[in-house]
């Protein structure tokens, strides 16, 4: 990666080719073509709900072996379960990020900061992502997840790959930057609505946070896929009905069900939630900031040295994370379990999941809360965290240490080489501190309907918007995946406190990240500072490279050469003498003109366009930028001396209209004009000399 | 209203008063225009909630004291029962027609359509939409909660109202169509998100139905009022809790609870589920289509003899839905209560609400379906409907003929001079025959953990979806209405299909109702045949009419008299003698400036607009369009003959920088920029001669 990301072209290029393949496609192709996509769309939903039963059951089932076999152990030795326990982490870890760095370097990372700002390529993460969480480090699999199905649309945008030589003709129909981008946001969305089954939610996330603009086909597209991979996911969770998964258990459509949780709150109950909305905003900004920190010397330093360093680094922290989470709770002093609750299991039976882990206690009835949340999986310790009915069950000294121990472990794992989500993590955190507030509410307020697992709910919700400052999408990420309709106003509240707070520090965590990685996010709102200038000050003093219509092929080679721009003028001269812009020619393009040869001519006279027999060497396809690479580059291409003498007439290749923005129109509209229609570039042009017309709505709206 | 609705300018003019104002503001001016705003969506969200709370609890009371005292009369007899119930109803109607048609004609119909395409001035609906629930006609309170919302949105956008004298300077810092268009997005989210008490739906009805495209700071101003109104219908729902708001019972936060429905589905199900999904867009599309024809003739041939009229309708209508809903259960005959069940009251205590409504049945432990839907409160009927554990109450033939009356009966009613919804009759249509294919599923698959209840719940998303064909947005609701996040997959699934049926034939219920009253809406895909069309085609052979830049006061006003046009293109010389296209006049403007007179001037000079001195006659708010009125017309403005030989210069007032497009863009891109931009006016302009700088993403990209 690096600083030099492209911009996809969100812009249909009419070139001539373009219009010639318009002209020839009948109404059948239109209907292929629209059935293709949504076809597209079930698959994406099915291949990423399949991806995400896998993983989930994976993930479960090895966690779940791991903790069955050192529980077994630690019943006679408990350094000798030690010993395994890291051992088997070790083995996970070690596993993930050797494949990660092997064959798929692209994989590290979440992926999300990578998708909202180009689409990456295609990896295989899902084995990665196994490993890693399983390993028990500090990081979901949502971020993977969300890979996977990114990936999976982008392998199905071009049509298959053609690497491994799946591709087939029939389908690759989508061949502009707009289409595959389309599929990619219904991949993102596929991946959150699995990852967390919460369809709804992983439309709005992919809306929110991957596209900067919204069309209303576009939306639907998205919901049909977040719908099959609810309908996937689900029939397979009835599959594990019968038991049939192992230690994932029976599973269930709703991850943490707290619908059994507080029924109502009380107006006092808001100052201490408005409180859990600061600490989110403040711990999710000092995260974010951190993990920049990291991240940048990480870069710069660390994984620069290869990636033997890569692989020592996260070795090293799955052994500090094993210490850690096995270590401190054996310093804890056990708990007597509460006598009056008979309906929960105290301590729960050994193999099982649930509160009230018995670890390292002297008696029988007891438990070590610190062990409950750290000495498990991450779905289970949130689980606990959010259960309802068992307040008094971790002690502020507990929460506070793991709170301090999972937050740092969070920071230091961020960015390591094994494919990571934020959101686990982030729910971790939030809801420890979000328990411990509630502990002292439940003090304070001594009334005895307030839950502190709703306090836990709150406090994930808070540091999730701190950090990512998402607030609808977020939102019902949260109401998905509690399956608490009630606690919907606290949600929000506590989610627009959090935002606000955090946005006064920093930037969103994906944001951040892409900034650093180079990838090149206009911000939605445009600064205040645009309102003052010009395009034309924009431009600064640049003197624009142009082509001329008929270019010799030497010239040609020479511009593109001495400078790495991606788009250039192409300007014609009237017959009156006067020059004019014919229209935009991209680098790629001409690129691909140059390779061929087919177009040189040995006269620097032009084609006569509007003559019928322009003859066609190219069709749309070849035009088609290559996802998986780098495309071409000037000095892969062999020019003999006898191609140089020779002469190229772009006209049928220009964009033949780039949209422009007179020299002093402010910043601020140009701005908006970009960003709105996801241009790539926008040529400043001198003020018109005359109106030819004047389009208003009434000339857009056609009867049928 | 009619065909002459203008469109707003959602685009910044940035003329001279513009950046005046914009150069004059501080630091301190941004912060607390910032805040207005925020404050502004505050109140938005207060005013809509109360007025939620306000409408709700008087329907209500109003129909509960109606049923009340129908029942007790009918203890003694019917034919008594039927006049006081008829009576009640005619009165109600009555005065919610005669507050309408007499104060507030604009707050007929559901106001939806009118705030889809344009801001429709503020107008008491409340009282009216009281009457017309309250009195039991087949239509929903929601509709003029959004125009409540609008309402509320579109009198603080204008900073208080004139007309009651009522404004403040201090308030009046919305001087811009988008500010306002803004404010209204808010009301529209806080009116849904009132009505269902579905917060997030409201937002994404709002971001779906009412704008056109997104803007991540809007989303999230119109996430806090949302949130705002949830907290205070929530709270007031509290407060009635302890008894205080009589019939209205003690509320919560959830209308139609469904969360104890049904648990599972199996794959069985999925094809009758489907079948409601087709049924609802048949329905749905057949819906749209009579109330379009049924609309065009109302307005046409019906309304045109004025309001006498209208509310002869809207009581003739009250008397049929009377008779219909009184008359028909009396043929029923009486089923006995299930006798399996001793949880259920049956038949319901007097003056309580519930299933098993006894009514004209023979004995005492009997109870009439059909008067169990007709004879109740929407609200009541469709948690009837939806209510689960009581298979086999309806019987098929009381449902069907429920729906035949009730479907015409609100297709009859849509349109009538008085507020009106189409959600709730949408969702009591649906509900019928989602619970008729549950009967018949239950009987066929004979299985038992199958709920006719859900399949209302199914068939009610089902039919909104075929005739309003929002999909998310519509989702979120039915989820929050019913709290049941299980059912969700076949929520998305129904809507889905649904939609597309109904796409097959017609357009959503606003869009046809929007097209009929002449509110110009764009469409969110630009038509196919707009691909081979250029942007001069699409001008025609117009000629353009233009001012230049000093223009004498005769011609000006010749022009405007000639033409309805609202935006010119104004044109300069230079130097050189070239014509030079300086920016667009608004009609509006020039009124505002013949008018006031104060810019006109002797010679026909023009000011030097780089000197430091031009004088500012005019501020920013002269300028801004008022939102009640119609606004200035030329023949409203006297000019003597000593004016008309004046001249002015319109450079400081033009917008210097419309948005341009070449000649030969294809109408496709022109449509795109339009609607993403919303904007009101493109200027189709020569090719340029020449590019005088290239914008691309690394000039937008400022750092901080
Ligand atoms: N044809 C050109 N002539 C002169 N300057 C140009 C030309 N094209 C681009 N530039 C300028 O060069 C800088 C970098 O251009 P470049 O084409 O690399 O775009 P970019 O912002 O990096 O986006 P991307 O490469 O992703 O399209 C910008 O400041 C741009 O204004
Ligand atoms: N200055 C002008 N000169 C010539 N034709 C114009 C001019 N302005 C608009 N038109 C044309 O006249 C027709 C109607 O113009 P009008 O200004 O009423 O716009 P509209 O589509 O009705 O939108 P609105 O009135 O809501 O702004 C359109 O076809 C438009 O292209
Ligand atoms: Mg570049
Ligand atoms: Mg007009």
């Amino acid at each position: 990666f690096g600083g030099t990301v492209e911009s996809l072209d969100y812009e249909v290029i009419e070139n001539y080719a373009y219009r010639q393949e318009q002209a020839r496609r009948g109404k059948l192709y239109v209907w292929y073509y629209v059935g293709v996509k949504w076809f597209f769309a079930l698959l994406i939903g099915i291949g990423t709900g399949l991806a995400a039963v896998l993983i989930n059951i994976s993930v479960e089932n090895f966690a779940g072996w791991k903790y069955e076999w050192t529980f077994k152990i630690i019943q006679h030795s408990y350094v000798a379960g030690f010993i395994v326990y890291t051992m088997i982490n070790l083995a996970l870890v070690f596993s993930s990020v050797f494949i990660v760095t092997q064959f798929a370097p692209a994989a590290a990372g979440s992926g999300i900061p990578e998708i909202k700002g180009y689409l990456n390529g295609l990896t295989p993460v899902i084995s990665g992502s196994i490993g890693s969480v399983g390993g028990g480090l500090a990081l979901g699999k949502e971020g993977p997840l969300v890979h996977t199905g990114a990936c999976i649309a982008s392998l199905l945008g071009q049509g298959g790959s053609t690497k491994y030589h799946l591709s087939t003709r029939w389908l690759q129909v989508f061949k502009s930057d707009r289409d595959r981008r389309d599929l990619v946001t219904c991949g993102c969305a596929a991946g959150v609505a699995a990852a967390f089954r919460a369809p709804v939610g992983g439309v709005l996330f992919a809306l929110e946070e991957v596209t900067s603009w919204w069309r209303s086909q576009l939306m639907w597209r998205v919901f049909f896929t977040s719908a099959v991979v609810a309908v996937v996911v689900r029939t397979a969770m009835g599959w594990c009905k019968s038991g049939s998964c192992g230690h994932f258990g029976s599973g269930g459509f709703i991850i943490w069900d707290l619908s059994d949780g507080q029924e109502d709150y009380s107006f006092e109950e808001l100052l201490p939630m408005a409180i859990i909305g600061v600490i989110g905003g403040l711990l999710g900004a000092l995260f974010n900031q951190l993990t920049l920190y990291i991240t940048y010397w990480r870069r710069n330093y660390l994984h620069k040295k290869g990636n033997r360093v890569k692989i020592i680094e996260a070795c090293l922290i799955s052994v500090i994370t094993s210490v850690i989470s096995f270590g401190l709770p054996l310093f804890r002093e056990c708990s007597a379990c509460p006598s009056s609750d008979v309906t929960t299991d105290c301590p729960r039976p050994p193999g099982m999941y649930g509160n009230y882990v018995n670890f390292y206690c002297t008696k029988d009835n007891e438990y070590n809360d610190l062990a409950t949340i750290f000495f498990n999986t991450q779905d289970d310790a949130i689980r606990n965290l959010f259960s309802a009915k068992t307040i008094h069950e971790y002690s502020a000294q507990s929460l506070l240490t793991f709170l301090v121990m999972f937050y740092s472990l969070a920071v230091v794992t961020f960015g390591t080489a094994v494919p990571a989500g934020q959101f686990v993590p982030g729910i971790m955190i939030g809801s420890t501190y979000g328990r411990l507030v509630g502990i002292f509410v439940v003090r304070l307020y001594k009334k005895l309907n307030i839950e502190e697992g709703t306090y836990a709910l709150l406090g994930a919700a808070s540091f999730l918007g701190g950090s990512m400052r998402m607030t609808v999408s977020l939102c019902v990420i949260m109401v998905e995946i509690t399956n608490n309709l009630k606690l919907l106003p606290l949600i929000m509240l506590v989610l627009l406190i959090s935002k606000a707070v955090g946005d006064a520090f920093n930037e969103g965590l994906y944001e951040e990240q892409a900034r650093l990685r180079g990838i090149p996010l206009l911000e939605s709102r445009p600064k205040n500072l645009m309102r003052k200038m010009t395009a034309k000050e924009a431009c600064g003093n640049q003197k624009v490279s142009y082509f001329t219509r008929v270019v010799k092929v030497a010239d040609a080679a020479n511009i593109l050469r001495t400078n790495s721009h991606n788009g250039f003028p192409v300007v014609d001269h009237t017959r009156s003498g006067e020059t004019m812009v014919i229209g935009l020619i991209l680098r790629s393009h001409l690129l691909v003109l140059l390779q061929s040869k087919a177009d040189f001519q040995h006269s620097p006279l032009a084609v006569d366009m509007r003559s019928q027999s322009i003859p066609i060497r190219h069709s749309l396809s070849d035009f088609v930028k290559p996802v998986s690479s780098k495309g071409l580059s000037i000095n892969d291409i062999h020019l003999s001396p006898d191609d140089l003498e020779m002469y190229i007439d772009l006209a049928p290749f220009v964009n033949p209209s780039p949209y422009v923005v007179p020299e002093d129109m402010s910043l601020t509209k140009v701005y908006n004009l970009f960003r709105q229609l996801g241009l790539r570039h926008i040529f400043v042009v001198p003020r018109a000399s005359r109106v030819i017309g004047m389009i208003t709505r009434k000339d857009l709206l056609f009867e049928d």
